[in-house]
């Protein structure tokens, strides 16, 4: 597996053991992860700290996100994929977007550069969340309704 | 002025004396406010917490977004565009967007339905600040390179 996407899962799998959302990201600079975060809808009771949202966070404010690339586990969804589009990173990798297609249609149209790595476990670990906490999973997409 | 416009603005002031980037937002639902927040980027040191994105935090986990409005001192960025869309809100009011066009195009593309209110109030604030501090204004909006 990418080392990368390999990191994003630790992130995910923290989540999955914190009885969080199972999705993780990281941020990528000149081969060096200079953010990491997990979704922390549960942990923090925050609706708006999606993975990538934590990791940018994390990231803290570096100002130019030029020559940065985005891992997730699951293809970013559309607030992730506007942060994506807002600040201008270029690049995004998703460990699968089998579970979910997020918002690859709007990234792409929009000049970012989107490679689904289609990697089996973090499907699975996904598969797994969304069959044992559907509702969790549809809070966190905003389907609940 | 429009009643929530105001309390929206109340909280762009409120970040602008904290020294903050001063954007404000609250979430209606059913004519109350559930939700209000403001920028806070330097506050926080967090460069996702958008005015509307710390509104939606501050909302909570209210998992069903149908019937709410959000409100937002200025035209929401693709970030905070991709809340509104990701969680089915279907109104959006913008105090102005003559500071800044954001991602309104997107917004009504995708169903939502976006008001001008085109206040002076709201935009004499965002011009102010704007020349005040552009650097801060730049990194926010992922402009600084």
């Amino acid at each position: 597996m990418d080392k990368f996407l390999r990191e994003a899962l630790d992130e995910a799998r923290k989540g999955y053991c914190e009885g969080g959302i199972p999705i993780g990201s990281v941020l990528v600079k000149d081969g060096r992860v200079i953010g990491r975060g997990h979704n922390q809808r549960v942990q923090k009771d925050d609706p708006m700290a999606h993975a990538e949202i934590d990791c940018l966070r994390q990231a803290g404010r570096i100002g130019d996100y030029h020559g940065t690339a985005l891992y997730s586990t699951l293809m970013p969804c559309h607030l992730c994929a506007g942060a994506v589009i807002q600040f201008g990173i270029k690049k995004v990798f998703a460990g699968e977007s089998r579970n979910f297609a997020g918002a690859q249609d709007l990234m792409r149209r929009l000049g970012v550069e989107v490679i689904d790595l289609d990697d089996p476990e973090c499907a699975a670990l996904m598969r797994r969340f969304i069959s044992e906490k559907p509702e969790l999973w549809n809070e966190d997409i905003g389907s609940s309704a």
